[in-house]
């Protein structure tokens, strides 16, 4: 059974012709698939072809296509995306990079050359093999792809030392909406040469071009780590004591849980954390051995003056790993109580408390469990709207609080997404943070780049 | 006397009446030192008048008023930049932002909110008396702006480790060419919201539009370093411990010397440095303290197995920078010797032997003296061509080094500017980086943001 309409099967018929035996599939079923990301979200279209390039000819040749028929393409890498950025338009292409998937290391020139369709966790391994680190790690490292990761900017948990994705993409091929294909940058570790295009592209979530290789910067082997664990009768202590710990040492992880998150994962997998606690703080150090136990003591301190109840540290990176994996099964744990619509808000540090009572706020107003972990050292929170699957009363609340989530950090001088993207599910309130002429310059610069407006319709510009 | 011709009188005087008294001169004395950046390049224009804003209104003003009669706006810092990218033209007016100069710590959100005309040293200073750090650090940070900085996205000497000044502004405002004024940003370390302008503007070197002030992250106060100096035979070897000593330790500072610039410093002022080297590198470490002599060690095993012929390190935070001391003082060193054509190119780190052989032929060829300093661990040359000031034969074959050095590193993969910027001085080699397509890209882009072409026209683009 064909999936695209009866009007695109010429067109459809054209590109099976130009791309080899496989590349391109149109069955209903084969398509269905492709149709979603993480998020589920009813609007996704029924695209009329997907397109699994392997390689940058067969993302010119789609493209160059697309734009002689005018058919709008949606790149998709691991489809692990949390706001909606790679679902499918009706009638459109879904351009998949899931078969680019090569690696390739330079030890000296200390880079990973890859294709976008390569996990995060396979650059991690690859780079490991040369005693070398990638170190941006969003939490679905293990099944996220890097073009991906490059599309929306992809943080994770130690960007509060090592930055985000951006901080590590030195060169990018690009093709660009009418098939030229475009390198910018390389392996160069500064380059000031014209406009800084390659910073553009990253973020731009698959609205102006298709990324089909990367340039990315290595650095030495990270140190084992070790791990600081404290609780704090509530969050505005221990947002204090992110503020403290911030002015003297560089932690390589701030992560905090709330009540309510700690206890979804003592429900799920208890792993004896302290059900009482108003917020848990984990603490990570990898300074150099030797300076190791400065770095945990001055965290330990931070947390003691800030008023925790409790404060445990370990040198033991096994010991530190297992507070590591209940953090990490906070989503988990939260998907196990319901259907879940992640949040992605960030504020200023400083913020945090302010944001975290805005969000208990709403979640009793609507009538919603809530619960929140945080990258607090980079001031980026993701509550999670939980709610029953199949309730649409429910499924109305959630979606009131998602918007007054996003209300509550812009009013506090924060942003509606820290790292997740804005794609289709916020691209409603993109304009109330940025403001009509932000939003107008965002328009300039996209009709510049795909004046005809294929690429990605329906996300955020 | 008025500098401005007489056809331009009538706008000059609409602007002097829109703005107090005292921010726009147009005598011909007071432009005059506003033409030429440090190049002190001959093709500096005669600007109609300078404005000196004090605060964003007047860069407003001034924008709307250029639009509205289509007269070209040259933005500038503080005149320190080194491709030319501030020079007036003619019949153009100069926005100078040197009185915009306030400089505000968040010491809870661990920001600096600046002003453009503040000079890094101060921001700098602030910062340090919150025990925070603003790490990027061109050699002229005691002279230079933050505006130019953002313009350039400059780097400096700690960027191996730090990185640079783009990866230090978490916000903008900035005044587009029609006089719209638009936040990017903020105090927020982690935010994807919309497409990545706030990159897009840092580097974009006045031709998108006029920064009027940023909010720059700190992070806490850098340790005391320790620092090795080694010398070597020759170039390739230092570049060999430059490339082992990456894969192991994230150095504070890994600068190149060649025998050259060795011996121009000690022509200037004796420090001691060995005559006879091919290479000098200077290393600095500032892990924790504990860590510290680890980290030492590992710079000196990388040395000592690419063949230093002596190594030397301290503990010794003054004894160190006396080295550093000696290497900043190669750029001093080298204009007492002549007039100088300053070089910016940067290649892949292993690469560094082969462009540093380039340069030597290149200084044969032209019978032209060129010392050569590197920020090494970035693969960042800077080549300096010097010649006697007023030989008009001799400045020939400068310009003619000066593009055949472009062109080397090029070829080797590298870029022609790695931190001073493109300018007007190397405006005509840019495409033989980027290609036609880029270049393009980079016009479609500016045409964007400035239709009407009336920023810094005659730079890059």
């Amino acid at each position: 059974m064909d999936a695209s309409p009866d009007s695109l099967a010429p067109a459809v018929a054209e590109l099976v012709a130009a791309l080899p035996s496989g590349v391109v599939v149109a069955t209903a079923d084969a398509v269905e698939k492709y149709r979603f990301d993480w998020t589920h979200d009813a609007r996704a279209g029924h695209p009329a072809a997907v397109v699994r390039a392997e390689n940058a000819d067969h993302v010119v040749a789609t493209m160059r296509w697309a734009t002689s028929h005018g058919i709008p393409v949606v790149p998709r890498g691991a489809g692990s995306g949390l706001s909606g950025g790679a679902l499918a338009v009706d009638g459109g292409i879904v351009l998949s990079t899931e078969r680019m998937r090569a690696v390739e290391i330079d030890a000296a020139s200390r880079v990973a050359v890859v294709e976008p369709g390569a996990l995060n966790v396979e650059v991690k391994r690859a780079a490991a093999e040369h005693g070398l680190w990638y170190p941006p790690d969003p939490s679905s490292f293990e099944m996220c792809s890097i073009g991906g990761n490059i599309a929306t900017n992809a943080g994770g948990l130690c960007c509060v030392k090592y930055g985000v994705t951006t901080d590590y993409v030195l060169g990018l091929d690009v093709v660009l909406a009418d098939g030229t294909l475009v390198t910018l940058g390389g392996k160069r570790v500064k380059d000031v040469a014209g406009l800084s295009l390659l910073k553009l592209f990253v973020g731009s979530e698959g609205t102006l071009g298709v990324v089909t290789r990367a340039v990315l910067r290595l650095v030495p082997a990270q140190q084992p780590p070790a791990t600081v664990v404290a609780t704090f009768p509530g969050v505005a202590a221990a947002a204090d004591a992110v503020i403290a710990l911030g002015r003297t040492v560089r932690a390589s992880m701030v992560e905090l849980m709330d009540h309510s998150s700690i206890n979804a994962v003592e429900d799920h997998t208890p792993m004896g954390l302290n059900r009482d606690a108003g917020a848990l703080l984990l603490i990570q150090s990898d300074a150099p051995s030797a300076a190791r136990s400065d770095e945990v003591a001055a965290a330990v301190a931070a947390c003691e003056g800030a008023g925790a109840s409790e404060v445990f540290a370990t040198d033991d990176p096994a010991e530190g790993e297992l507070f590591v994996r209940a953090r990490r099964l906070h989503f988990t744990a939260i998907e196990a109580r319901g259907h879940v619509l992640p949040e992605d808000v960030g504020v200023p540090v400083p913020q945090l408390p302010a944001l975290l009572a805005a969000v208990a706020e709403i979640a009793i107003r609507h009538d919603l469990e809530i619960p929140m972990v945080a990258h607090a050292g980079d001031g980026n929170t993701h509550p999670a709207i939980v709610y029953p699957a199949g309730d649409a009363d429910a499924e109305r609340r959630a979606r009131l609080a998602f918007d007054d989530i996003m209300a509550a950090a812009i009013a506090l001088g924060g942003t509606i997404t820290g790292e997740h993207g804005v794609g289709r599910l916020k691209a409603g309130s993109l304009e109330a943070q940025l403001g009509p002429d932000v939003m107008a310059l965002n328009r300039r610069v996209k009709a510049a780049l795909d004046p005809h407006g294929i690429l990605n319709p329906g996300s955020f510009i």
